[in-house]
């Protein structure tokens, strides 16, 4: 029985992570290792070798193989053991599990589900990424030691920033106003769209915005199971809402890749996107350092929450209307989930 | 089924310790927050969101209410929800328990039983608190990992005095001195008398005692189910033992004030009152030191008592004679225990 | 159910650790104490007071009795209790275990099963540990996270040493020697012979082979349950393998004592033998920090070991050849489990 779904592709680790050195990460709540194998391309091996179950990932990278570190078996990128110190026969059960990789965006995404079902046509789209007239930051990388629909619920609700991110990205003004939703079959969107309102600190540092009001808004998309973008537009007040108009303003792409380590923790992968001081590296590192407090501002509610529902075995005791758009996602999960776990049982009856 | 005895006054916070934050605290295995209403007075509600279960000592206090720190829910001080952003309607669940507090001693007391009996008059006496002729120490907390009964048989036992507090507090001469005890409707109480014996250490910094010889009174009160009285007298050899003749002498008071963090956990708050060198902050200091020192040589026996009762689930294996006193006070405490349970039964059948 | 061999001498705390002051030590998953009684022999108590549980180890030693920490009852050597502050009568029930302590190669080596078979013959022989043409490096501790049989199959096990100390005593070429493994009725031993093969980095650095090839052994004993010697012998090439011939060469006795601690954790005792560099203090310094070094590297190996062990509740899912001295060390010690308790089911029906 799946807790999470599987035949999706997750974000295992950025590409820089993986050097010579093999590098250990439990993804759905089973141990991978991934390394480079003869080819440069990221592998990724279930992290046990079936001799003594040490983590391959104490190992090293030998010719584009994984030696493990106790007793030199060796492993190749499929999987299949190719060496055995002191013993020339591979006995059959000699072989760790073999997970599909697809390298994009600077990522490694790792494929958890039925390997003849990866699809690199299914990986997530971020347009601007190779955008020359975009900034980046990417890189990013938190633990949350939370559930990972805990963090999806925070991330598809627009109301908490006021309360979380009062000193980064958060805005008074933004508390009241009612969060809008659209649901289309690729994904669903929360949104608060502030009209003529002032900017917030940080806006008012990149930009001269006049008189000082701008209309601000919010989008909150996510794509199941484990992509959000937040779309950030402030510009000047009264204008039409189309994409030439958001970005005759500021705009900020802000994606997280979430990928479950365990039912109580996550790996918390992000990066952002900008149209504005492309190229400012000193700013790139000082955005980042907001970013990392705004998410570690989340990560401690979180954490208090997963304390909360570990002890009570519930998930929440009153729904609020903000609870629209982040209950949708979690049905969408929900599903995936069930559909998955139907299947498998078709498959084994 | 209660574990601890639930109506009564038990000490929460030092209302020093309850500023413009909440202060978040786990009294009798429940989460707590402390804060002041709009009347400056200290409220004390459940700590825990209804909304997404986020502890409401991560908020902010608002104009005398607790705003939850994730999406702004507000609770009054009578844990009544006052604001929900985004929404006009309050639904009726959105409320959390409220415990009546009163302020007293510079304490706040919390009654987490019946809300109705919760009656002041019930509180614990504290003669000298506010006598201009005596000095005190205040604002006493700690911590201690251990169930609140082994620090109850500790506080009833001036026999472990000379083992564990050698450096401080301790005395060779006590070891062989019986425990003598009385016992009344209100407390009960063990003591120890040395007559003609030399002064402790420490009493021979304070005062003069001519040759030397003083008799020593070491008296240990316990009300139930949650204060302890050490009354320490060192007075000139030979006197009657009345008040008066205590107090021409050195008087220490040192009273603790447990409250039950969990079944394994102890809040320890301490305060001492003597009649002598009064307005002498240095002197308070000192003495501060000495007894946070004394009590954490208490804290590590009752830590490592509760470590070896998790192991074994029995709590001793052998009756001593000096056990009469504490062996009195957990009957009594189980009593209070047993009785509410059959209550509670009773309003349930 | 005995998870250990009972019956047998086992390493319980260099001699050198038992001072003035008791020492704590939990020992096949029973907590003990050590002290020095009135005879300055080192004698070993359950480390428990039979009245309210405080560990003995936090008392004190008063004339050669173990007083505890809290009330001060006091325990002589046999562990019956000599003294209780403030009564005359000992009760039948104050009493702690007693367990047989032998002192020898400057260690306290205790008998936790029936004490009338604790015979100093069956002790562990060390052969040069007085010899004057041998160094020596004793006192060596570590804790090893992890069920001692993991680390026995270290033990025995020469093929790991080129895997996971290749920055210490390992040696590329070890890798595909096979192992040899001979087994008498006192001991079994796996080893490696490499002849005419290049010293290691460490073995250049002590002596001057010439032409810089030499014969090297490595013999791994291990005498059930819990001693483990390495003899590792880098001698001139081509001699024949005898003892006289060995001790022409650099010999290097490691020697491990074993003591299970918990299920999941093992005392790690270590001394070191050698026929070179007598009373060269600087050169035991040095190759006792080289040998902490290669155990802690061992330690961590082990470490994952046992918490892939606790997590799957298999030991390994693969044989391969070199498993064969380790699973006969196994069974040995499976064995002796085994007859221990049906010896005790037989004296108990």
């Amino acid at each position: 029985m799946n807790k999470f779904p599987r035949n999706h592709w997750y974000a295992a680790a950025w590409a820089s992570e993986i050097g010579d050195a093999p590098v250990g990460r439990r993804i759905l709540d089973e141990p991978v290792v991934l390394f480079r194998g003869g080819d440069g391309k990221v592998a990724a091996l279930e992290d046990r070798c079936p001799h003594r179950l040490v983590p391959l990932s104490m190992g090293t990278v030998v010719n584009g193989a994984l030696q493990c570190g106790y007793h030199g078996m060796t492993f190749g990128a499929d999987g299949q053991c190719v060496r055995i110190p002191g013993q020339e026969r591979i006995p059959p059960r000699a072989v760790v599990r073999n997970y599909p990789i697809a390298e994009r965006y600077g990522m490694a995404w790792i494929w958890m589900g039925e390997a003849e079902r990866a699809d690199p046509e299914l990986l997530p789209e971020i347009p601007h990424f190779d955008d020359p007239d975009w900034g980046k930051i990417t890189d990013g990388y938190q633990h949350h030691p939370s559930n990972y629909l805990n963090i999806v619920e925070n991330l598809m609700d627009p109301s908490h920033t006021t309360f979380v991110h009062k000193q980064t990205i958060g805005n008074p003004a933004a508390a009241n106003a009612g969060v809008q939703m659209e649901k289309t079959d690729d994904y669903i969107v929360a949104y608060k769209w502030l009209p003529s309102s002032p900017p917030s600190p940080m806006d008012m540092q990149i930009k001269d915005f006049g008189d000082g009001k701008v209309d601000r808004g919010q989008f909150f998309y996510f794509e199941v199971p484990c992509v959000s973008r937040v779309d950030i537009i402030t510009m000047p007040a009264g204008l039409e809402r189309t994409e030439e108009n958001f970005n005759k303003g500021l705009r900020n792409n802000s994606y997280k890749f979430l990928t479950p380590e365990t039912e109580t923790s996550t790996h918390f992968f992000w990066m952002h996107l900008r149209n504005y001081n492309v190229g400012d590296d000193a700013w790139s590192e000082r955005m980042r350092g907001v970013f990392e407090k705004t998410f570690n501002e989340d990560r401690d509610i979180e954490m208090a929450m997963q304390e909360s529902q570990n002890l009570l075995g519930v998930r929440q005791m009153v729904g609020l209307e903000i609870d629209r758009a982040p209950t949708i996602a979690l049905k969408m999960i929900e599903r995936l989930v069930k559909d998955e776990n139907a299947a498998a049982e078709t498959v084994a009856a």
